[in-house]
């Protein structure tokens, strides 16, 4: 049993790694309280961004002597490994903490076997502390970790009769200041924010994350099979990195000379590229989580691919009776292939709804699309 | 002001008032306590049906001799007409009641007077005491009564991305079978239950209620413009009243001998029938309330006719990505003439969302539809 000292130490944890949430991919965020002795609070710490210090490292550093004969509360299994930075593991027994409590283990082969590590060195270890709470923070990594590509959260916005726009394909604005604020948000929590060239045409957005401070910008990826986009488009501007993803017969010789844009290219699925290909492609470039917010064609192609892990959709009040709606096909087409969800949360934003949900069977990668 | 004894006993008028929804039509709910010299209740009642006594004649003869010199809380102004029962501000008077405080004043000539009546007999008269918790509880028979026609709700249920049904139509259950009795309560609270004629050849519904004893049940109205409904429908059963409003030039033969059936011819309008001729027709009828549960084709020429008062939708944690719209063509085509909403309401319904919302402009009845 966790001491109440243990618990309310675990929580502040959760709530520091949730600190290091669009800055530490590849890495999961971590965070670290260290209790001396007398269970009292002696150091705390979490990973801020990859390359720099695990969570573990710093708190050991605030605490000094005092992790001596401590307790350690740590989000994820400390990690057994070097990378760029030696193995927590090691750094915990060096400073003489007599307890590891970890919420979540850690699902990689080469990081886990920290508690084992531990536990050799005669240190008492124990997991499941706040899993829960722990397993939320870190959901994208551990999604992308356990399904070996990148967790992908499909966002979308829509009136309460399902229209993504009006008849004329106008759409400014649907949702509210409070709502487009929030998907800000999202993006600043993301990896890498996805669209098709069909949005691309009809909106040319920029994609970068704005009015928020210290931010890192997410891969602005764009799905564009024919590599129709224009070189004057905003998406290709220096505010943050870009890929282009096209066909592997698609002539890209105008992409060649901009700065900061790369292109990709995949096989064909359809009228459009291989989700599971797009998505192995991303996680080898150390992508972990996804914000799709692509337009209804490609969101219902992610869907029929099984690789959508959380949607995310803003409701206006707002009714249109026409104009092309938040979702295409799928490949659903009588109702027992509907895609049923659980209802995460609801949350009032400005006039809106923002409801959140997730498949209620896991999504697996479709072997063909 | 108001004593706090006053506040809750006219806070026990409205819940007392409530109990009459879907059986006082044409009249509206009412109800009311009387506290006798020293404050305390002497009596209390509401309207219970349209024929029945008013709620303060019920008040009244509960309180017997200890209405004298004490106060009557009504949720609406008394009456002071005889209709098929006498006027409320005589039997006031008659009482010897000191003070009426009512929430809301008669909007109607034939019954508005009661307080100036009271006041003229020396009785001390004051309104708005909780005049918004009685407004809400009395908005349909208000609404009727301010717009000369049925108050309308727009009831739908729809996935997360707007689709009634799937590709190949069909749509059991999408919402779950909480939100499904809701909408019992919503058919068992309205004066008549609306659909159109597709929504009749695609679900056959009953449209009457179940699964709540002593309900007065609603007229089921099919807007059926060609009167294609078969004799074998279940609308035209007899568990409830129905009406079939037809065109002018439609061929009614095979109807005639149907009990309880009725038909009504309407101008027509475009493809359908004219709206505020429908709504002209019910209000003659003494309907007060429509529940509109047509699908989208009727759902939008209601919006179109601006005859929309509320919209109730249930919305489920489904994605289909193919199928029917919850609404069609309203007559909008860009994002300026969105009709756009105010969300009084978010409830959870099992695993569905019950959305409740307003337009957010008057709806005026259109002139031509």
């Amino acid at each position: 049993m966790a001491t109440a000292a243990e618990a309310h130490a675990m929580r502040r944890a959760v709530a520091l790694a949730a600190r290091g949430l669009g800055h530490t991919s590849p890495n999961p965020v971590v965070g670290c309280v260290i209790l001396d002795a007398g269970g009292r609070v002696a150091g705390e710490g979490w990973h801020q961004r990859a390359g720099g210090p695990h969570a573990e490292v710093h708190a050991l550093r605030a605490a000094g002597e005092r992790a001596r004969g401590g307790t350690a509360l740590v989000t994820l299994e400390p990690c057994d490994h070097s990378g760029r930075t030696g193995p927590c593991s090691q750094a915990l027994i060096s400073a003489g903490v007599a307890r590891v409590r970890y919420a979540v283990a850690d699902p990689t082969a080469q990081a886990r076997g920290g508690a084992a590590t531990l536990a050799a060195a005669g240190i008492e270890v124990a997991a499941g502390l706040l899993a829960q709470e722990a397993e939320a923070v870190n959901e994208p990594w551990l999604t992308a970790m356990r399904r070996g590509r990148p967790f992908v959260l499909w966002k979308y916005a829509a009136t309460l009769d399902g229209r993504s726009a009006a008849a004329d394909g106008t759409s400014r604005w649907i949702t509210s200041p409070a709502s487009r604020a929030d998907v800000h948000r999202l993006r600043a929590e993301a990896d890498a924010v996805v669209v098709g060239s069909g949005t691309l045409r009809a909106d040319d957005p920029h994609l970068a994350v704005r009015g928020r401070e210290g931010v890192t910008q997410p891969l602005r990826v764009v799905l564009d099979t024919r590599a129709t986009v224009k070189p004057g488009a905003r998406v290709l501007d220096d505010a943050a990195p870009t890929l282009i993803a096209v066909a592997e017969d698609a002539d890209t010789a105008h992409l060649r000379r901009l700065p900061g844009v790369r292109t990709v290219r995949l096989p064909r699925a359809g009228t459009g590229l291989r989700i599971p290909a797009l998505l192995a492609e991303l996680h080898g470039r150390g992508v972990r989580s996804v914000l799709l917010e692509g337009g209804p064609t490609l969101a219902g192609a992610f869907l029929a691919a099984g690789a959508v892990d959380k949607v995310v959709g803003y409701l206006a009040p707002v009714l249109l009776g026409a104009g092309p709606a938040a979702l295409a096909d799928a490949g659903i087409t009588t109702i027992t292939q509907a895609l049923r969800l659980e209802t995460t949360d609801v949350t009032r934003l400005g006039p809106d709804l923002r409801v959140t949900a997730t498949p209620t069977a896991p999504a697996p990668l479709a072997e063909e699309n």
